[in-house]
This record gives C-alpha cells, sequence and structure tokens, in this order.
C-alpha cells in the first residue's frame, strides 16, 4: 500500500447504531467529515441494534457502512455475550456485569486498521463518561492513551500521517447529546440503545442503558420516540 | 463477572504457528505459565500457519488453543489478506506490502479481553525488533504504549490486576530466538512461517519471512526442518 494522498475529509465512525454513536455520526458530518461506519456483530444479545446501524447509517449519508464478524461469546465474561448472565434491571453498584471485555479497544483497533487502508486520520468513537455505566474504557484518559498507541502502532502514523480519535461525547450529559443530535437531524426512532432489544428492536426500559436514555429524553426535553415491548415498570 | 481470585499462572499466548510465536510459548511455558494460546483466523494467504499454531499448542502442552475468526480482508490494504497485491520475491525498502494494517493491535485487543475472562495477567507476543520487516508495530516502544493502554481499559486492571505484555524476543537476533526454542525443545519443523506457504504448510523459500528463517537456522548452527515446495532461486 502506498500513501501517497491522504483523504482528510475520510473519518471512521463506530456506529453501534445506539443513540451515542448515532450522535457522533451526525457530529463528524457537520464537521465536513466524509463517513465511513463500522459496526461489530460481536454476538451481542441486542442483535437488533446492528440493524439500527445500518439505517443510521443510510439516514445520516454515510459513504459507507461495514459490520465486522467477530465472536466474543467465545471468550465470555459479559451479560451481553454470556446468555447465563442476566442483564441487571436495577441499579448496581461498580462495573456492571455488561461490560464486554475490552469491546472498546477490540473496536478501536479495527477502526485503526479500516483508517490506515481508507487514508483517514480521524477515527470518532461514541463514549461518554459522566452517565455511562462506569465503563474503564469509557474515559478521556483510556482514549488519550489508545490515540497514543495508534501512532506508534501504523505505517500511516509512522509516516508522518497521525491519527486522531475523536470522543466529541466525553464531557456531555446524556440530554445535551440528545439536544446536540436533535439540532442536528437525527431521529432517535432508528436507533436502539437497550442491552435486550427483541429483534424488532423493541426496548425493555429497565436496562441501565434503557433508564439513561429514558432520563435523557426527559431531561433536553425531547420527545422520547423510543418503542418499549411493554410498559416499563416503574414508568 | 466478579474477580475474586486471580490467576498470576494463567498466561495468554498470541501464537500464529509461526517460528518466532512457537519460541514465546516455548519461553513461557519454561517460565512456569499456563498457557493459553490465541490465534487469528483473519483470511490469511498462508493459512497452513493456523493449522501449525495448533500442532505446536499440542506440542508444548498449552491449556488451551482458541481460534478466533476475524476477515481482515474486509478492508484489504495488504499483500497478506489482499491477492491482487503479490507478496515481494526480494528483499524490498521500507515498510512492506506485506505489513497488514493494525494487526497486532487487533491481536492484542482480543488477546487482552480473553485476559481479563480469564483472570490473567500477562501477555506475550512474539514481536521482534531487529530483524522482522520493519513493522511499525514490532517495536518496543509499541508495545510500550499498548500496555499503558491496556492498563486503562479493562475492568481487572482498574479492580488492581495489572496487565504486563511480554516481548521476550523484542530485542534478539533471528539466530538467538532459533538457539533458545531449540534449547527449550521447541520442534520448529511444527512451525510455518512462509507468507505463501502451500497448504500442506511447504515454503516458498523466497518471501521476506523463509529468506530471515533461513539465515536465522544458518547462523544459529541448527538444522533447517524446513519444508520447501521447490528448490528457491539463489538457494
Amino acid at each position: 500500500m502506498t500513501i501517497s494522498s491522504p483523504s482528510p475529509r475520510n473519518a471512521v465512525i463506530l456506529l453501534s447504531g445506539g443513540l451515542d454513536s448515532s450522535t457522533v455520526l451526525a457530529i463528524a458530518k457537520a464537521q465536513g467529515y466524509d463517513c465511513y461506519c463500522l459496526s461489530l456483530d460481536y454476538h451481542q444479545r441486542h442483535h437488533a441494534e446492528l440493524v439500527a446501524a445500518d439505517h443510521v447509517a443510510t439516514a445520516l449519508g454515510a459513504r459507507a457502512h461495514k459490520t465486522v464478524q467477530l465472536d466474543l461469546s467465545l471468550f465470555g465474561g459479559s451479560a451481553l455475550t454470556d446468555t447465563r448472565i442476566a442483564v441487571p434491571e436495577q441499579e448496581t453498584t461498580g462495573i456492571p456485569v455488561t461490560y464486554v471485555p475490552a469491546r472498546n479497544t477490540i473496536m478501536l483497533s479495527l477502526a485503526l486498521a479500516w483508517a490506515e487502508v481508507l487514508q483517514a486520520r480521524d477515527i470518532f468513537i461514541g463514549v461518554n463518561a459522566l452517565d455511562y455505566s462506569g465503563y474503564p474504557d469509557c474515559r478521556a484518559e483510556y482514549v488519550k492513551a489508545f490515540q497514543h498507541m495508534a501512532n506508534l502502532a501504523t505505517k500511516a502514523a509512522v509516516e508522518g500521517q497521525p491519527i486522531t480519535i475523536h470522543a466529541p461525547l466525553i464531557d456531555m450529559t446524556k440530554a445535551e447529546i440528545i439536544q446536540a443530535g436533535h439540532a442536528l437531524g437525527v431521529d432517535y426512532g432508528l436507533t436502539v440503545s437497550c442491552y435486550q432489544a427483541d429483534a424488532q428492536g423493541a426496548a425493555c426500559g429497565m436496562c441501565d442503558s434503557c433508564r439513561f436514555r429514558k432520563i435523557g429524553f426527559q431531561q433536553a426535553g425531547v420527545a422520547d420516540p423510543t418503542r418499549y415491548r411493554a410498559v416499563p415498570q416503574g414508568a
């Protein structure tokens, strides 16, 4: 591969199909990037998010959308990949069982590979330190460390085209994220956040991800288009 | 996942089936680790190395051997995953076309995921800075940066079980590697290094990887058990 003409307008966007990453895609697009969206089919429970990712990528005018097949249930260790571990439906303390070992590191690594082939210098990820579920790989210091490593890892970086990892949501509340995406025209009705969404993308309304999302819409003052599969407890 | 009893004897070994990683497995085993070997089927040309990895893992008494399926030809950009790019059969300058974008970063990320589930604190990789082919992700500073990132990425590290990335070959010549493995009883006849090995693992004798290997055996004064599929040019 000869890197002769870098493409500073190309960016790789990690797109799960959820609320956060869909907002990130809209932000990258608004900043003028040609967006190449990458999703990971890691045999997650909530497979509906991958269908959502495809709809979101199309709706927001992505140049391309690829879904990598990588069966992380091979390792287990998370409620999202090991069906023997239940998804909690009440608030828990500490790092929750829905944490997937090294998931963001794996996804950023795949984005790095595609970025190098696309001659892109920019990778976007929707991590958020404030009201995420306490996952270690959602903190600014982690993102900074990944960027440092990436700039020692690749042929492109060594040849003078450093990579920037953008995490535009890192310090935003869920309400601020929703307001930002709403202003950019994101149709949140297309997105799926629920950890145990059914095949049609209908949400449980009770898992961490549903709770954060629901409160976010309330605080943002934006109508919540989420489809729930039953009236959630305590709603 | 509750991390209550760390397993300091468990280690994840990245095992390609080639000469270097097989030596690393023997070194980790000699240091007293229970070895969990991880290979990556990334749709590489030299698929025979994966069969070799399985034979090596068994011969050296690994506790387990898993092969992750991850089709990196989705991104292309390397002679090892894109059949339209030829494998060079003469010495080249700079970073060669056999470089696979972000491959070591992806493999270390997967090892990190498995290590966390196994409660292992140690990951071994056979990178080598001296007579490798000038790949940026084979340098000590890269390994150090990955380790730093890993220790911000995982639940285990955050909870006080830091990860160490071991690269015991980093400053060794190919001859020194062969001598070390030979002393530890590695059967190099089981290993496959050639970038374009045939289905039976027979080597071309001409690619970078074959040339480094052949000179290594000569300089080490160890009999070369490599099976070549034809008499190589200039041999």
